[in-house]
């Protein structure tokens, strides 16, 4: 039997998702499923369907969820760090730290394949957006010259970068990369790219060293 | 019954090895086993167990060859370039084709998990310090006063990067850099680094574009 009646919609939508990340973090992708989701909260399956489609939709609000967190590390790793080459060393470290600590939500946003990338619902892409765009916007301190679609891609570029230092060290394999950490293999590759990215007069700041 | 006798050990190791990378390409890495490699060439599974030990064997037999292959095309795309960053970027675009082109077999470097990372087989890892080896030999040229250690740790750091981009391009995840191709943050990226890379004076032929 289900509990149907003792929670109100909203409330039984918040249960049902932080269920899902638990069962997530506790059990790994494969187990996450909404007939799980609703034994763990003790409801039936059919009473979950008005708060997740399918098991693809499922999945898509845990990544969401997952991304608001992240957005939340990041801001707190930017508040009071002024120098742009600071801002991004810090969230590079901070995405990287995010992804060791939250290893299993991480990997499924990127692991999710996702039938019809066109149907990604808007508030995910948004966050995603979100998160290019406080790239971006640091970005466009260093190199103020940039046009907004060569920042953006820009943006694209570094952080697709960060994000293979950081898939490679979750997944156990920078292989003979292991003497340099992944946190110093992060820096280095901001601090570098930074500096290729500086106009040459008028660097804005950013120290070119030894 | 299997077909012992008919072919030389070599043979028989060559043409199992030759059926796994088929059925990796044509089925997927959850089809791939010792199982299916004996059933594809008509012997018994016994007969296969001097060539695998097991399935984690013939995974990373796989992956050795693989990684062969990825050599070959990298000393292709360097053949006749000279200078560094112009080499640099050959290899990024081969490095991004060749995930491109044979995607099942470059994830499944990528994706599967060993249990034991020490026990990776000689061979293999050299393969990968070699494939390390070459980036930091470009990068040598370009900044000849960084030590060995620091330019092995450079190289680790600018290829974890493209690596990055190229495995959200296989996996459909570059987002909403839609706009901008894999190929061209590939460029943005390895370009902005080496010009970072460069020492200030005498900048050893990197030209700072616009």
């Amino acid at each position: 039997m289900g509990r149907r009646g003792e929670h109100s919609k909203e409330e039984l939508a918040s249960m049902a998702l932080d269920a899902a990340v638990a069962l997530l973090e506790e059990e790994g992708p494969d187990r996450l499923t909404t007939r799980a989701v609703a034994r763990r909260i003790g409801y039936t399956v059919g009473s979950l369907y008005f708060v997740f489609r399918n098991r693809d939709d499922l999945i898509l609000q845990v990544n969401e969820r997952t991304l608001l967190e992240l957005q939340e590390v990041v801001d707190t790793a930017l508040a009071g760090v002024d120098d742009p080459m600071q801002a991004l060393l810090a969230m590079g470290r901070s995405y990287l730290i995010f992804a060791q600590t939250h290893t299993s939500r991480w990997r499924l946003i990127f692991e999710h394949e996702v039938a019809n990338r066109d149907a990604l619902p808007p508030t995910l892409t948004g966050r995603i957006d979100g998160l290019f765009g406080l790239v971006a916007a640091q970005l466009e301190r260093i190199a103020p010259d940039l046009s907004l679609i060569e920042l953006r891609s820009s943006a694209h570029a570094l952080w697709g970068g960060v994000h293979g230092i950081t898939v490679l060290a979750v997944t156990g394999k920078l292989f003979a990369g292991g003497e340099a950490s992944a946190k110093a293999l992060t820096d280095d590759l901001i601090t570098r790219y930074l500096r290729g990215l500086a106009p040459v007069s008028g660097s804005k700041g950013i120290a070119r060293g030894p």
